[in-house]
Parts: C-alpha cells; structure tokens; sequence
C-alpha cells in the first residue's frame, strides 16, 4: 500500500497541493496517494481531518501532512493527527511577523479569495480573450494581443494560452499555420504586421503524430509523414523570420508558458 | 516606495508565488511590489538574482525573498544577499528525509515537468474538452462529462470550466441558460438525460449587468431589469429541478472551481 500525504487547506487547497508535490517529487523512490482536504475552516473539519490522517497509517509508515490552515486553533487540532506535520504558517508566519514587525490578520483563505478587482478582471477577460482568439478566429484583435503563439496544429498552442492568460493575466492569441500556410514558405500576411508579438511552438513529429492520432486515428493529418513534413516546414518559416521558438515536447504547460513569459519579458501579474 | 518581494524558483515559480502570495496576503497593511524569478538553475543566476535583491532595498525595509530552489549550492548563494530569507527546500526537506529515511534527488524544476504522462495527457484532453463542450456546442459529448455547468450568459462558466480541466484534469462542459430556455420554466429537455451531471452557476444581478456592460454597452443583454430576471428565473428553475448551485459573486476561479469539485466529490488530478 502507498504512503499517504494530505494537503490540508482552510482554503481551496491550491498552495498546498503546490508545495506539497513539489517537495514530495523529490523522493525519487516512494509513491503516495495524495488527498487534498480543502476548506478545512473549523475545529469541527479539522477533527474529521484528524480521523482521516489516523485510519490512513499503513505498513508504509504515517501519513505525510502539508498543512496550509492559517488559524491557529485549527492547526493546533491537525497537529494532533498522527501523521508527520509539515505546518507551512507555523513555520513562515512568525519570522515574517518579526521581519515586518507586524502582526498577520490570519484570514481564512484570503490568498485564494477575490483580493483585487482590477487584476482578476484583467484574468478573465484575457482568459475570453484567448478563446475569440483561438486557431486563427477574430484576426482582427491581434493588435490588442501581449502575444501571438504559431505553430502546426496540436503543439500544444491552446492550452498554453490559455494558462498564460488564466494564470498571468497575459493577452495571448494563436494561428495555427496550416498546409496552405505552409505553400508560401513564408509568414502568412496576416501575421507579418504583428512580428514583434509572434512566438513559435514546435514539437516532436512523433509525439505529435500520437497526439493527432488520438483525434483522428490513421489520418494523413496523423501520419508521421505529414507530421514531420509539417513541423520541418514550420521551423524552416520560423528561422526565415527570426521568430523565437520553443520546442513543446518535454515540457508541461506551466513550464511552456512561464518560459514563454520569460523569454519576451512579459509581466506575470500575480500581485497581492 | 513599496517593499519588495521575490519569488524565486529553479523552475516555473508558480510554488514560490502561490506560497508567497498566501503568505504575504496575512500582511494587511503592507503593500508589497512583487518580482518572480523563474529558472535560477545555475551559480551564476542566483548571483544575478542576488544583485536584483540588493538593489531592492528600500526605505521600507530589506526585501523578503521567497526561494523554492532545489539545489542547495544555488540555495546557498541566494541565502547571502541582504534580502529576508524564506527557504522553503530548507525548511522541509531534511525533516521529511528523515521521515521518510531516504535521501532526496533534488532535481531541478521536478515538482513541474512532465513527470507522469497519463496525467498530463488527462489535463490537456480536459481543456479540449472543455473548449469542445463550451457555450453549449457539441452537446452530444454531455455523456463524457464529469460536471456540466448551467447557468445565464457571463456568469463564469466558462473560465471555471477551463479551471477544472487545466488544474484538476475534470472533463467540464457547460451549457448558457438562454431567454428561450428560460420561457419554459423548466430545464432545456437537452440536459434532462445528464441531470445528475448539472451545476447551476449564480451571480449578484448588478455584477452581472456590470460584466456584460463591459461586453455590450448599454444593450437590453446588458440591463440590469435584463440581468434580474434571467438570474431570477435560472435560480427558480435550478430549485425547481433540486440542482445545487454556486453564487459565484464573491469567489475566485479557483474557489468556484474547488468548491465544486468538493460539493461534488469530484477527482482532483494532481497526483505525482
């Protein structure tokens, strides 16, 4: 049986989960089951969350606890599980208070709750935003486009827009350059006034050609032959236009879009 | 001039953000400017970040750094600049060695890489879906959904929708209440087969005017006479057909999306 590890929250759970997994993909050689326990607000939740650490002992050793809560009499109740505690506020709180010379207000979820308008409509309507704009539709906003990804259909360049713009705030488009595209050997026209927000996806033709075969299986459009031709064909573009690329394969979206971020110097608005 | 706060990573950043952020949100009084620096994988970054930090120093104070680096070489030249330290690898890892009596592989920028292809695969799968499945569009794949969400036009389907797909891997589909839908009193014959899949969405009827405002300015879609009555009339069908909802006025994105997923008992895919 796995090893369990908890991450417990009076919130929605997101941090700890965050910091949890990160810690624990350091232990190479264990696998877990992991239980998020979100929302965990009161003394009443955090005992039903005690009794859930217990019963989950196994010969593998105690549960492993990520705890986020950051009222005190509630953590004081987790910490009375049997499992091994990693209490984040404990740990962090107190030195910052003393570095602050303050006192924390110690709200419930505050990180996780609506804290300033301004950015999280900023969130939204780029995340809307990233939809008009999506495969190619509405052209017309690109203007109004932080960035424009390219590249052949299935590398990956939805996804990534969408957490840029869902995560980051940051207005992200994406044309997928397609075969007719492809005949010309140059940027479409209608990339060419945009230049300086264009950033090419590219991507291993074999993963690609398993990708698309899942959405059309034994397609030309799945062949490795078209695959290759396809992905060959827009490096060649991307160079002939100096457009900076990333290349998808090994990386989640998290990793492609902040290197994306990161490369072009746009700004993360993650702000308190 | 604002204190500063870095959030600094040997990959993406978005732990130390969402960590930092949690954190700092404690400090009411405190307005913080906040700078990410992903990808510190190197000496010689983290001496370049060293230099960021120092030239940060304001008359508020040092700045306080927030540093999610693995390896402990990287870690050590960050811990000399004359920011105020937060050390999470430091913090947690030896402890948890110890627990789990095994060493850690400290690998760089682990915690966000493709680590299990099944899950990340489920992730990316989920948002076409939900981008397949949004606004009503191809409803025929309402069988595959996990979650269906149903309320009035700009409620926040669909960012909460995307959520859940991108975070959680859930397969969510949503489905806009429209004014036709509405003459019926009951729900859209179309949803009757999946009604233990549905999630009814509200919102405060000024805020909804507010949104669509943005979206159409002064139309009769965007009236606030427009706004009540659809809600009104969503929440009387919603009761009507025992469907638990959601006021998603004062939550976040993520809280939507975790609360649903928890009234639910939903599946959150983050395993490692």
């Amino acid at each position: 049986m796995k090893r369990s590890a908890f991450f417990i929250s009076d919130g929605t759970g997101i941090t700890a989960e965050a910091l949890g997994q990160s810690l624990l993909a350091q232990f190479d050689g264990i696998e877990f089951r992991t239980i998020t326990l979100p929302y965990i607000d009161s003394v009443e939740k955090a005992q039903g969350a005690v009794a859930q650490i217990d019963a989950a002992a196994s010969d593998n050793g105690r549960p492993i606890v990520f705890d986020t809560v950051v009222n005190e009499d509630i953590r004081k109740v987790i910490a009375q599980s049997s499992g091994f505690n990693i209490d984040v506020f404990a740990s962090f709180l107190k030195p910052l208070e003393q570095e602050l010379k303050t006192h924390s207000s110690y709200t419930v979820g505050k990180s996780h709750g609506i804290q300033e308008m301004t950015r999280y409509k900023d969130r939204i309507e780029s995340v809307n935003f990233a939809i008009d704009n999506d495969d190619g539709a509405r052209t017309q906003q690109y203007d109004k486009a932080d960035i424009i990804l390219v590249g052949v259909s299935r590398c990956g360049k939805t996804p990534t827009c969408l957490y840029m713009a869902m995560q980051f705030g940051v207005r992200a488009a994406n044309y997928p350059i397609t075969e007719e595209d492809l005949s010309q050997d140059e940027l479409p026209g209608i990339l060419k006034p945009y230049q300086d927000k264009l950033f090419g996806l590219t991507i291993d033709p074999f993963q690609l050609a398993a990708i698309r075969h899942e959405r059309r299986p034994n397609s030309r459009y799945s062949s490795l032959d078209q695959c290759s031709l396809e992905v060959r064909s827009v490096e060649r573009m991307l160079k002939k236009a100096q457009i900076q690329k990333i290349n998808t394969t090994t990386f989640s979206i998290e990793e492609i879009a902040t290197r994306i971020i990161a490369a072009r110097g746009l700004k993360r608005e993650v702000g308190l």
